[in-house]
């Protein structure tokens, strides 16, 4: 029979929701080892806390994160909070001997993930990061393809995300729903909010990247701030472009922007290999472009896989519903909970972990370094 | 505050799923004046049922729909069965003074739907059809901008839904999962299954059709049945094609197929009109493609409209994620609750109640019976 | 040596320009056992007749069409004059022994294409018409991958022919570039003009039709004439569509408007196999839509074929420019001249010839008749 | 009436015929001040040279380019040869007097192409380099919303070149149709083949690059050479990434390449502005993609506009077809000798001249440069 996992979230935004709604509904579609447990939710401030907790079924809340991991009833602690919490956090819940899941990017900075991952490793404590996207069918089964050999050597690994919500000089920076616009709270801008998604993907389908160079810009250069009421400077990068080289030899050109007007949430990554290359873009998430040059000559052509076969073809649509028929963002989240619900069964870790999250951290330093100096940055080893 | 809303399911087939899963999420969605409480599930399996019950999280289980009904905790009945269970329950359910929930078709055929009809009436208790499709988002913003008057006068109206997975003649009919084959559980092939979906919409978007000419085709003449073993003649059209004229002067071509290589769920209109034109498909539900003349001339052009803003600006987004990030076939259940919770707070009944469901049933009859004479039949008025 | 073959081109509008066009080019591009030569054009205007041969360097000009054809140094007659000259014309040409190319549709109706059918096999001249489709080098891979049994047993072929160019009721029938709004001139609307388009390419991949079942409708009642200067009823058909069954069982679905707003030329068809689909547009025509089921599972999915390899994979391509540059749509009538200049010295006719032209106006009879009876009709054998 | 212009054509290759089949067309579509004559066609190869000539209709023949400029009956001449020859030739035009169309890139590297230019400019020749694509009617449509100021402040422009021709290492390198992999005949690869292409556009639409920093690799290091017989070592760019920031004070993200398994010839450019965005693709060359943010909310979408009408609305477009009939690749030159031909009648140069495409080589040097540095590189003005 499925064990309870007692989870305790920290953090009642975008991420608190998208993870409650992926608890809530795991159990309903997977048979796993575990089953979560709503058991107590934490934020700031009382009434909202309440609420929250209301509209999702949370048993309680806390309004202090370090009451909430000091519980005994809770197995799990989910950090939701703006990224300059993550380390302390963890590293305390690590302490607390709690099994952890971690909003990503994993930390402010390199330095601050080192001190994340040897936190979780000396306390021995399965945890995770919360890079979605892997997750998505259509995007796993990329993976499928990349493993099984049929793209062959790699000449190009190219990736974006591409949004245009702050183009407005009259949006502010800082405050609840506003905080990746404030440095202090976010570490950084699109690299960390946006690459970030980007370079995790990255390193998982196509491997470790060796040098790069990079260039940020942050257009709108002053924004007033709602914790101060005044205009401040803005810290962020509102764009971030980089190339490199992979170890395994191929190029990398990845860009992320919140200033491309018409995409709204537009990541996509193309693969090119020597015998066959893939395209996925989030707007259109349940499909794959395949394309294969072993095809017959005059049938060659990209093709679009809706991934959405339930019949055991299609990496976690036979959890759902019939073939055609698409999930959405919101799933990604609830493959992320089964994949850990069943690793806390099987004792093989769901990655990514923090260790492989850090390795994510490494390329951001790496790029925050070049686009300083200007010059080409060594990607240093997780 | 939210009253309970106590829910009795009858059947725990895929569609049984799909409105545990609407009844579960509702209310962390939405806020509405009910909230769905999964009272009990009913099914002739006491082992499945109880399976699912587990699942799902309702509160007890049933074998027998009439004691379900005579159950006074629970306040409405939701029709999961085969069609030809639809009315016999839904009749026994609105004389027990129950709120009704029905899958679609309606019924078998229309004077079976009429009984149904009148059955609610005058027991006058809140009823509805799960024709989801009016829920996808991007479908209700359809119908949004042709109340705004924005096609002007109408000149087409197609639509098409294609699936391929009935082309083995291995396949068997009847039992569990295969009914649909099995014309004394469907009543009919792709004309109740798929067209009715097609029809439901028009009727919505486009008004009554007056007069069709209609053809069917069974591909597949004889399949093993599961039930006896024995091979037997197919009795549904495995397609079905139907051109017409709408009361508004339009034209209709409509065709569903299970024969469609290719095509999973490809359901598919356009509407063509004097000032603009609206096309949607299933496989891409997020997206509305919409074309209007006024635009200056040298930009005119298709537009894909990406209908994910969280915003206000699309239909039932604001609930969910941010912009750009999309749902998928299950949210439109989740509308549907969420509309049908909230027309009983309200009073004004939501769409598609029993009487408008019952429309569809008399075009789905002028099918049936062009089809037989080969003649142009007038579609009779509800 | 390639030898000339002396054109005679009656008609300088659109079509005139499409021709002309192709006879200029094809020798630059294709080896051939004839190349043309622009000997003469006619047109009733003499003004007009002389600025035409003078754009596109025609030898001579001539005013009435009879004296072009008993000029003794031409060796073939262009038909490009609206459709109700067509067959008088023809057999005219037919008993001069001149070689002739005719503009689609071949006739007014069935009995008068019979007349021009009986004249070129009794003068035994070759004969060819303008069915242009049938060479955009997809359209001709498509027919390739029927040919090679690819698609097996068929159960679907679907067409549509959609433009939007005569909504506006200001627009006047009759006259220059207005004569496929007269019924007098062009014996029928979209039928004539572009359904015969869909039905000579279905008919060629497809093979015949046995029943069908149309209708018709004409949006807009009444024009003011050009030629008259009145208003006067409107002959034509603003839209048709037929059901039907062709011979080897599959289900026909076709429609043609001119009232489908957003679409200016918008042919496409889809055919629908037991092991595969194709799906073909004229607005993005060098691209074949492919589906075959027997891809391995996980990767199925609709192709989209870029037909622009030069190295001998894609029909015609090698004669043009390098993979990926693509060609347009007058390229398919200097395709349709480079195949029938090949049949003049091999002697194997280049279809459609006259008689296959001719199937083509026995579907069209079928049609007018049944959208008059609303009764099912049978489609005569050629 | 219009004057002849004799031309005489430099090279017989790809780009040879691309140029002939322009000059044969452009009298029969656009009505011009002069009108080309194919008065002498030059290659080394006498047998082939008189080949083309009678393929084409060329008047006579030259094997001594030389020859060919001192001919007094020759008013331009057509330099469509290998890169490291355009110099030596444009210069003894120019000296010659002669009207110079010049393939691209103008020259092997910036000092090279600034002699070309004093050349031109001493001897007051008209001259224009044959940057086709700003001719595609949808890329000249961009240009012109750009123009209107539509889309406001820019943020970004990307711009890729893909192809995958050449990854097999059994391709050599060097001799006719290879010379592109030939460092000594090409002086670069995808940089100056396919990069020079969306340099040119991006200066065009978007104005000069300030900075740049790019990155070179040549995947397969060693290829046989045709003209020696021996594997030599590779001496051009398989693939160039540059980032770059342009003078307005968006960001440039460009890349080519010929290791993109599944693209022909996909040269595609967005732009990114404050208020409306644009896209392209050389494969679906007859449309554009279009975001306007000033659209209505709930309407807002990616337009793809068929760049096909005939009615004025669509650059050069009145010339050719009807509406929703596209044109292809060729019809870009055709359309560069049109504006040419205009341009020696109204005195008002074409773009781009000499110059203009100088400034193109002066980003490819700041390329070439970076890359082996490793450093961000200033661009020179022109």
């Amino acid at each position: 029979m499925s064990k309870p996992l007692n989870i305790g979230l920290i953090g009642t935004g975008f991420m608190g929701r998208a993870h409650s709604n992926a608890y809530r509904k795991v159990s309903n579609f997977f048979k796993l080892p575990y089953h979560p447990v709503l058991k107590a939710v934490c934020a700031r401030s009382a009434d909202k806390v309440k609420d929250f907790a209301e509209t999702w079924g949370y048993e309680s809340t806390e309004t202090d994160w370090k009451t909430l991991i000091s519980r005994k009833d809770i197995d799990a602690i989910d950090i939701c909070t703006p990224n300059n919490n993550h380390a302390e956090i963890a590293i305390a819940a690590a302490q607390a001997g709690k099994i952890i899941l971690c909003e990503k990017p994993l930390a402010m900075n390199g330095p601050e993930g080192l001190k994340m991952v040897e936190a979780v490793e000396k306390a021995k404590v399965p945890n995770i990061v919360w890079y979605n996207y892997r997750r998505v069918p259509a995007v796993t089964l990329a993976k499928k393809l990349i493993e099984e050999g049929r793209l062959g050597k790699i000449f190009h690994y190219r990736a974006k995300f591409l949004q245009d919500w702050t183009i407005s000089p009259e949006l502010p920076q800082g405050g609840a729903g506003l905080w990746r616009l404030d440095v202090a709270a976010s570490g950084s801008g699109v690299s960390g909010d946006l690459l970030a998604h980007c370079i995790d993907t990255a390193l998982w389908l196509n491997g470790s990247l060796d040098t790069i160079s990079a260039m940020t810009e942050t257009f709108i250069k002053e924004r007033k701030h709602t914790l101060t009421g005044k205009t401040e400077k803005v810290g962020i990068d509102d764009a971030c472009i980089f190339m490199g080289r992979f170890k395994n030899g191929s190029l990398a050109n990845f860009e992320s922007t919140r200033y491309a007007r018409g995409h709204k949430a537009l990541y996509t990554f193309e693969i090119n290999g020597e015998n066959a290359s893939i395209a996925w873009d989030l707007h259109d998430l349940h499909r794959l472009q395949y394309f294969d040059y072993k095809d017959e000559g005059k049938l060659r052509g990209w093709k679009s896989i809706h991934v959405t076969d339930a019949g055991g073809d299609h990496p976690y649509m036979d959890k759902w519903w019939v073939p055609g028929l698409s999930i959405g963002y919101e799933h990604s989240f609830v493959h992320q909970v089964a994949d850990f619900l069943e690793s806390l069964g099987s004792g093989k870790p769901a990655m990514p972990d923090f260790r492989d999250a850090y390795r994510t951290q490494l390329v951001l330093d790496a790029i925050t370094e070049s686009a300083k100096t200007g010059k080409w940055e060594k990607v240093e080893s997780a």
